[in-house]
């Protein structure tokens, strides 16, 4: 790594102390990566101060959201840290760029403004179980230019918060009849800002009803179950799990593919396909679906307790369920470092000297 | 008016000297304005140099997209300025905001800011026909939280860009039949960033096969037309002017509006209705619809050549066609004072002295 580390930098990590009391994502590491993308090149990558960026008012992120970004973990690990199947994020953030027309971050930058972030605030890594170092890389076009084009310049950076373990606890979803986070041809795959406003509306009518989060459906025929704002879905039945067949609208989450894997190395039978909502509600109903859950980065394995919309609620029999309960825990003594390591899921990451 | 100027915005105006080339949106004026909203207040209003945004890494617009803009002219006007309908963007932005969960900007701000920048730049708006001050108002986030919710803090700007006239040629139209710009229950019918960064994809592929611009189909049949990137469609069939009814997921532009009110009373038939792309095709091809032109503030009325997709080409007889010079000349008097304002469109804007 010829990665610059500026000394302001290490002073502001050897006067940072961290807060009792952490919350998710909102307590900020006094450190960032940036790299800059220009004339068809990026920058190398440096570590500098956590500051405000200085944005020309007419960048293209601030007019048509050309920006997209990603999220994983960092868990502590013995005197280090470990990134949980950071590649993934490399090769969707990639994706997720390339949709916007945005020069996608090469995955060895990605993987250098990870691994430096994480080496350097691992001290920062709170140590129970649950808790980590949440890593947020971005990528927004910066050029000063109203036209409706692609821009030509581009900033990288990987900023990171030291978090608490996140439990939305039980969920009520709300079942989104009308609104949609994504288009049919559009960018529900792709981890871009849009997608995310676009679901603001309903996230706050949801509340005002006193539900948790919205429950999406696909966009092409407004009947299957697509996934949640921030996590996918998954549903038990009859000992079989079902989560929502990828489809060019669902995010394709790395705690989605990694709860598959690991279902089927417990021997429970799986099933990614299409989910008709109003199935779904009848099965719940009977109770042959005795259980649901979301997933992802933040969350990990959610249990969901209600499903509701204007016809009624659908109570779940088991709010966490069994296989929520099993999968949650495999999953997270990998993260941990408490089972081995057997998909090679894990990449240690020393500490950095500050 | 109690907004601050400050003495800085009227050293640069004074230091400015405007470009002898312009083109459109890239000359950017020496000054804004600004307003901030917070614990649910807006301040009041300052007019500042033109700089860089402080923005925190983690504010929400870099993130989630929450940033809607309007576009609007300000016409040379005596020894003043001319602005056209300018309470029509101010309401469009409300809607806007309210979809993506933002404080609406009171319309008594927005005029102000409007307002204020054009009385300030009144000296910069070049004076031959078809030139003009591009007006971008602008709404984004800034509260540094990675959760998915609203943002507790927003700024208000409007940037101006002194511009050339804006002459797309003889557009040739690529029928997107794969992307969708905005989804049903989406955020087409707002001015909001998400939309723009979800079409940059069409207009990148299209460009290469030699095209101007994407023709979008309505996200809830794929079948019926829409409208372009940035303006909206018309049609002429047998002297009869058809255009796209407003459907939730187009566009309401101010100059759609203002041609149909001028379209009506030069006793031209007008229907807003479902167009369908095939029906369209064929009816482009007997020679049936003898013009199509689209219409939006920066281009004003610009007429389109040709259809085009993976099955052919379908040629327009007249490009520029008499019904679309007709009201194109109609719509640009007014605007630039040739003819009487009878339908109040016109707000005069006094030059302030600087
Ligand atoms: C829309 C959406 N779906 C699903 C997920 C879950 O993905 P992952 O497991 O990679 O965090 C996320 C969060 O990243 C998301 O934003
Ligand atoms: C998507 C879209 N449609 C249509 C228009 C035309 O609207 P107006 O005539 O108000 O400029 C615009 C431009 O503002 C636009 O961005």
């Amino acid at each position: 790594m010829s990665i610059k580390i500026q000394p302001e930098a290490i002073a502001n990590l050897r006067g940072f102390e961290l807060p009792e009391r952490l919350g998710f994502g909102t307590v900020m590491a006094p450190v960032m990566f940036r790299a800059r993308y220009e004339d068809g090149c990026w920058s190398s990558g440096e570590l500098v101060p956590y500051a405000p960026l200085m944005l020309d008012p007419a960048a293209k992120v601030l007019h048509y959201a050309q920006s997209c970004f990603e999220g994983l973990k960092a868990y502590r690990n013995g005197s280090g840290a470990a990134l949980f199947r950071p590649e993934r994020n490399a090769a969707r953030m990639q994706h997720s760029a390339e949709r916007l027309c945005m020069p996608p971050v090469p995955e060895s930058l990605f993987m250098e403004g990870v691994r430096t972030v994480t080496a350097y605030c691992a001290n920062l890594i709170p140590a129970n179980s649950g808790e980590s170092l949440y890593l947020r890389p971005f990528l927004i076009g910066t050029q000063p230019d109203l036209s409706v084009t692609a821009s030509s310049a581009y900033d990288f950076y990987v900023i990171a918060s030291p978090s608490a373990a996140y439990h939305p606890g039980n969920m009520r979803l709300w079942i989104e009849r009308e609104d949609s986070r994504a288009a049919v041809g559009g960018t529900g795959d792709s981890k871009v800002g849009g997608n995310y406003a676009a679901s603001l509306q309903s996230i706050a009518r949801l509340k005002e009803r006193g539900y948790d989060q919205s429950l999406w459906l696909s966009p092409s025929n407004r009947q299957t179950v697509d996934e949640l704002s921030g996590m996918n879905f998954f549903a038990v039945m009859d000992g079989v799990l079902h989560t929502p067949a990828l489809n060019g609208s669902i995010l394709e989450g790395v705690t989605r593919d990694s709860l598959l894997t690991l279902a089927r190395e417990m021997d429970i039978e799986v099933h990614e396909r299409d989910i008709d909502i109003d199935d779904l509600l009848a099965l719940v109903r009977s109770g042959t679906c005795s259980e649901a859950f979301a997933c992802g980065t933040a969350a990990i394995v959610s249990p969901i307790s209600e499903l509701g919309d204007d016809n009624g609620n659908y109570k779940l029999n088991s709010a966490p369920g069994p296989v929520a309960e099993k999968l949650r825990a495999a999953l997270l003594d990998i993260q941990e470092g408490r089972s081995e390591d057997r998909f090679g899921w894990i990449q240690r990451v020393e500490a950095a000297e500050s």
